[in-house]
């Protein structure tokens, strides 16, 4: 029991420590990146921020002021014209979804590895030319699924895959938010189908649930159906102001989740097998204290676990086997699938019918 | 905070106390009835077994010894037959779901009131001519829901009517046990769809999460859609093994829902709003210590609260309403719906399709 609790925060995808540090040109400076990424990358012993890159060139020089590294500050046209290549190795892009594709190409262009955000882009074809693109270029692309370097998560897919809860069956996952109390502003790209993507909870927030039983599983969908509904006015954009949406992997196990984007703060993530059960609960939130729970045989172990910086242990993941050569699990493959799958549950909500992937 | 403790067994629906017994035929006697049904109309004030009825007499007779009020044992026949009717004011109906008309219409004929357990037949034919024959005999009819006397999803469902977590945006809802664990035989009427309808999962167990949210939302489903698959070969005259389904209810309200009779034992509920969330997990096994909890603004009430005896607590709901000729909420048609809602998720599930309702 002791070592559960000693081992559990382990990065057992580290193999080596002393590495060459990566340099990061941050492409897309919301809170998110100015909240979490940056402040990764200064904690980060192989991470470092060395330019940033906006829309404006005023906001790139303040948000250069935050980060520690005295990061050079460009506009996303010069960053397209190749402005400071010397001065990355790497780019993390966390620009609006439908425009990942363009500074993944520029970065392929460059010969940059690429942590691009999730979802990796707003259509298939799109996540599919990033792929190709990339594969081309022969440069490294992730897609940042933070939940696959959380700890809780990966000793839920170590216990699947050891088999201590059997077979798994059912799954069920919730992600929700609110999203306008947050950003207060109803004109935010989320809400915006040109720059999201068919939609707004389910491609924000559904596609954690949805990714994390993928990845605690080690199965992909095989077919999925939705229920999705938008009735508020900043929502008319979008089909699913709330979604609901069942998964059915090729691993036979069943999914049921649900992503809203105007509902209280709420997550879970919870697999049931023949012999037991493994949940997150909260889930998702990364500055949620996250709980980790076992049950077999009707014995419960709940874990009060000390949480991780979520984004400190993506990027170091993405360093560690950028210099190590290391396979990337969520690579743009991985990524694409859940593009696809997405872009199916819209299409099942819109059209009353289970869509086979 | 001390009134939400003290207060939150409260019989809200008890308006008298002081009422005359209701005296019960017990029919079908399997270890449902003889370990909880029968217990609890021994513990009741206001209910007594004084009849037990079996498939055959011998089976009555060893029941009839352990009920304390020395009941009479008939056989289904001899029930049929009119045996014993002035021993008993009304019947509690625990055989197969597919056997559950005969005996209400027996019950009917003779003016008894029937609490039928859920679900209350195999199809939406067999239930409504129930509700029809009840209705034309003037007799009450009640379906055995149990979860609607828990105190939990009574304070839950309160709690959802004056706004506390705003307005309902999405519930999970959860319920798997092991069957062939629990009852090692796989010739068992529950795997027979003969005897238990379209299916097993869904109609045990996955009527708990449908029943219990619009109980709570005070909704019903308009629509509905399902994956459902069985592999293990006890399961191969029923199409869910394992379930999930999605349910939109005439509120807006979407469900994620699953069921499943061959995993470890789990069940929850969760109804997530606008401002806040109500949980109740474990929530559906009458023998686990059900957990209630309530999220409004990032502040987290947990409650572990004194658990009742449900089988207590439904049968003299029952016995108080058929006693102050008050209105059954869980009555004929409200049942009913379930098994409309229950024959569509089967339909939609074998069809790859949403039915509406």
């Amino acid at each position: 029991m002791d070592d559960a609790l000693s081992e559990f925060g382990r990065r057992d995808w580290e193999t080596e420590t002393d590495l060459e540090s990566v340099r990061f040109a941050m492409v897309g400076l919301g809170w998110w990146t100015r909240e979490e990424a940056i402040p990764a990358t200064e904690q980060s012993d192989r991470c470092e921020t060395t330019v940033v890159v906006s829309g404006h060139h005023d906001k790139a020089e303040d948000v250069a002021e935050i980060a520690d590294d005295t990061a050079t500050a460009i506009t996303y046209d010069e960053f397209h014209d190749g402005a400071a290549t010397d001065e990355y190795d790497a780019v993390y892009v966390a620009t609006p979804n439908a425009k990942h594709l363009e500074f993944a190409e520029s970065a392929a262009e460059f010969g940059k590895a690429v942590l691009c955000e999730k979802p990796m882009e707003a259509t298939p074809e799109r996540a599919r030319r990033m792929v190709e693109t990339c594969e081309d270029a022969d440069v490294t692309l992730m897609v940042a699924y933070r939940m696959q370097t959380e700890p809780a998560v990966r000793r839920a897919r170590e216990l699947v895959r050891e088999g201590a809860i059997g077979d798994p069956m059912v799954v069920h996952g919730s992600m929700s938010q609110d999203l306008l109390e947050m950003i207060p502003n109803p004109d935010q790209w989320r809400l915006n189908p040109d720059l999201s993507g068919p939609g707004t909870s389910v491609m924000d927030l559904g596609i954690y649930p949805l990714n994390t039983a993928r990845f605690v599983l080690d199965a992909d969908p095989t077919a999925v159906s939705s229920f999705a509904r938008s009735t508020g006015d900043a929502f008319s954009d979008v089909p699913d102001e709330v979604a609901t949406f069942q998964v059915e992997f090729d691993d036979g196990t069943l999914a049921a989740c649900s992503a809203s984007q105007n509902a209280s703060q709420s997550s879970h993530l919870k697999v049931v097998g023949t012999e037991g059960e493994v949940s997150v609960e909260p889930a998702f939130f990364d500055r949620q204290n996250r709980k980790f729970a076992l049950e077999v045989d009707g014995n419960r172990m709940s874990l009060d676990y000390k949480q991780v910086d979520q984004m400190l242990e993506e990027f170091d993941y993405f360093a560690h086997q950028l210099r190590t050569d290391g396979d990337i699990y969520p690579d743009g493959r991985h990524g694409l699938a859940d593009i696809e799958a997405m872009a199916a549950i819209y299409e099942s909500a819109d059209e009353g019918s289970v869509m086979e992937l």
